[in-house]
């Protein structure tokens, strides 16, 4: 038998948390013996000690065993999902989801809500009219057995304890923990039930993990867990210091993700969708070739029967902005050595793109296109952004941010930027 | 303007947090914008990062900010207070209020009760029949101006920052931060509107700092930070590796105060206690031989004057326990060289005399003297302490707590103890 004063003082003072302990932590919690003051302090001591690979295991499984489990066992398919660590314009899930449906394998992605500068899937596909993104288990599992693919909100039941630990962490600043956003990620692609995960670990300026170092820790910490737990587990660092393609905000990522599902996509976006749906298709011991199921559009039918399935119209036009603002003048003609992510991020959520907090609604239709990225040959005054807005009231926070920072554009006259990778390095 | 989360992030990652964002921390809590969960995060934060010497003194000033301070401007004595960090068997203040009281000081003794394996002088003294802790500010006042002296309950609206604070460190682990143990102890005590300060800092088993390291800091920060408020503050570290005198408890304190006052007081006691009296004196600029007043019966007549003031019967008969057992036979023939503060303190906690939690009742009878003390000559076999209790069922606990440890009770044939010094150190 413990007690939360325990548990808490032995974190903070380096010790190790038993198997028992951290059981009986989740358990009290859910019962209400142990208090939000005092799991935030664990948190923090979690912060500064973290916790080693067994307390890991134990930890998220807790947090599995505080829910339910998607049960797949009645798919014939393989089973295979991917998780990004989020950036700006990451619209690789719209059309990975279907690339790899068409490939064979069965792709439940349960995803999440954009939060700060980064979007999120589901505020994406929200745009297409009558696209449903809250389905229940049963629901999930019939449309993943239709249409081979699923993309859609994880529902309370799976991993209830992450959701309140998250809640916790996002106002007591103790997100930034490597175990804790492990455990977060993996519990709910564990309760998930898929068989195996290919993790997208963003690094840059536009993504939650700035450093390569701490972009390897994450995820060689991910990749372990999901092994421990019975999932094959792979994680790819990609790059996120200027937006992935070419659009960002939510009607517009949609439209670029059906210009790759077509086969027309921008290079880095279907660089680094394809090297996903190639490990994603690796793991499930798949034989297939994912650039030829664009190329005889069955990656665009999967897509249309999962949005159909979801109650979407995959032929209704989508939201388009009623103000249009090109913007950001080239500062010199030469080569763009830099449109960073971050920036480009904060002002289309700044355009209504994006929520500050989980419960506010975002627009369809504002965003940002990148008229010219890194590598483009620009003329001094040419506008490198396209802004979109619902309101023009919008346009001066989202400039402001633009010019909130030094560097968020550079251009060279001597050369262009070296050609960046689609994958940094491969983990698992 | 600050937000909860950035000032967290700040001290979590090692910044400094500026003077207005701690004014607007404790404003923000007060209010209720700041929840117990964000400020024990931050608590546990500042646990691992410290406060500087200038983000305490802002805390401590917030501290006070947040409540009443006592106005003893009509008072004509110099006011001196003593407050000792808590120890086995420290009935101090019962002897030092009335004695300096008795030298011409006026001492507001605003005091705690017991927690743990430590007593607390409000507990000792409401053994007296009808002695009265809780006294109005106005109250407090009268009995100063007519005892000299005061031992009352810290009122409600003195730093109720603090309060709600120490409810907090003591549900999340985050009670043993110096600078948080600090700005509690000296928000009570500057708002207590004392001009002068004695620290007793304990070192020991017994004490809440076991090392002479962790006291030192500890008096250290504490006189500062009296300093910076205008309070002339000097710290005596005093050894607490024993109990303090022969009885442990609260009516068997009660009498050995008296003894003491009559002169007849243990040496090490009568040691302490003068050379904090001297402290005090010396820092009020008075005069005065404190020996001298017990000797004539003026530190003796001043406590009758003060039990009286504050309801009490000082001739009344105190609670004599129904059970009393000789326990903890000598190990063997020889000087005893050691007798644990921690393990007599804990158990004459479980005889009745102490308490788990702050809203515990205590018995007042309960309690342990000490046959022996560390330097006395013992004969194998002979009890070494007396157990006092309510009821007998108390007596099992409290034997197993003296039995939970190696090295409580120490005999040596060869040699007896060093002498243990009255006051290590002295600081400010």
């Amino acid at each position: 038998m413990t007690d939360a004063v325990s548990l808490i003082t032995a974190k903070r003072d380096g010790r190790r948390l038993a198997d028992d302990d951290i059981r009986w932590l989740f358990d009290a919690y859910a019962a209400g013996a142990v208090a939000d003051e005092q799991m935030s302090a664990l948190l923090m001591a979690i912060f500064f000690r973290g916790l080693d690979r067994a307390e890991l295991r134990t930890w998220t499984a807790a947090m599995i065993a505080s829910g339910d489990r998607l049960d797949l066992s009645s798919l014939t398919r393989p089973t295979v999902d991917k998780h990004s660590t989020g950036g700006v314009g990451d619209k690789v899930s719209l059309i990975l989801a279907p690339l790899v449906a068409a490939c064979g394998a069965a792709v439940p992605q349960l995803s999440g809500r954009g939060l700060g500068h980064t979007g999120g899937t589901l505020d994406k596909l929200e745009s297409i009219p009558g696209f449903r993104a809250a389905l229940s288990p049963e629901e999930t599992v019939a449309v993943l057995a239709s249409a081979g693919c699923v993309i859609c909100a994880a529902g309370s039941g799976l991993a209830p304890a992450d959701r309140r630990l998250y809640a916790l962490r996002d106002v007591t600043g103790t997100v930034e923990s490597i175990p804790l956003i492990s455990s977060s990620i993996m519990s709910k692609k564990i309760a998930e039930g898929t068989g195996a995960l290919v993790l997208d670990v963003k690094v840059g300026t536009g993504a939650f993990m700035k450093s390569l170092d701490r972009a390897r820790e994450l995820a060689q910490t991910m990749v372990a867990l999901g092994e421990e737990h019975g999932v094959r587990t792979r994680a790819l660092l990609t790059p996120m210091d200027t937006p992935l393609g070419r659009a960002v905000g939510n009607a517009v990522e949609v439209e670029e993700s059906l210009a790759a599902l077509r086969g027309e996509g921008p290079e880095d976006l279907m660089e680094v969708t394809l090297a996903l749906a190639r490990a994603m298709l690796d793991l499930t011991g798949l034989d297939a070739d994912p650039a030829a199921a664009i190329a005889d559009g069955r990656a665009l039918m999967a897509y249309r029967t999962m949005i159909r399935a979801q109650g979407g119209d995959p032929d209704a036009l989508l939201a388009l902005a009623p103000h249009i603002r090109p913007s950001l003048p080239a500062p010199a003609t030469g080569w763009l050595t830099r449109l960073d992510a971050l920036a480009v991020g904060t002002a289309a959520w700044r355009l209504g793109a994006g929520r500050a907090r989980k419960e506010d609604p975002v627009s369809a239709a504002a965003g940002i296109i990148c008229l010219a990225k890194p590598g483009d040959w620009v003329h001094e005054g040419q506008p490198l952004l396209e802004l979109r807005a619902d309101d023009e009231d919008r346009f001066a926070p989202a400039l402001a941010a633009l010019a909130a920072q030094d560097g968020v554009v550079e251009v060279s006259e001597h050369e262009p930027p070296p050609p960046a990778p689609a994958v940094i390095e491969v983990i698992g």
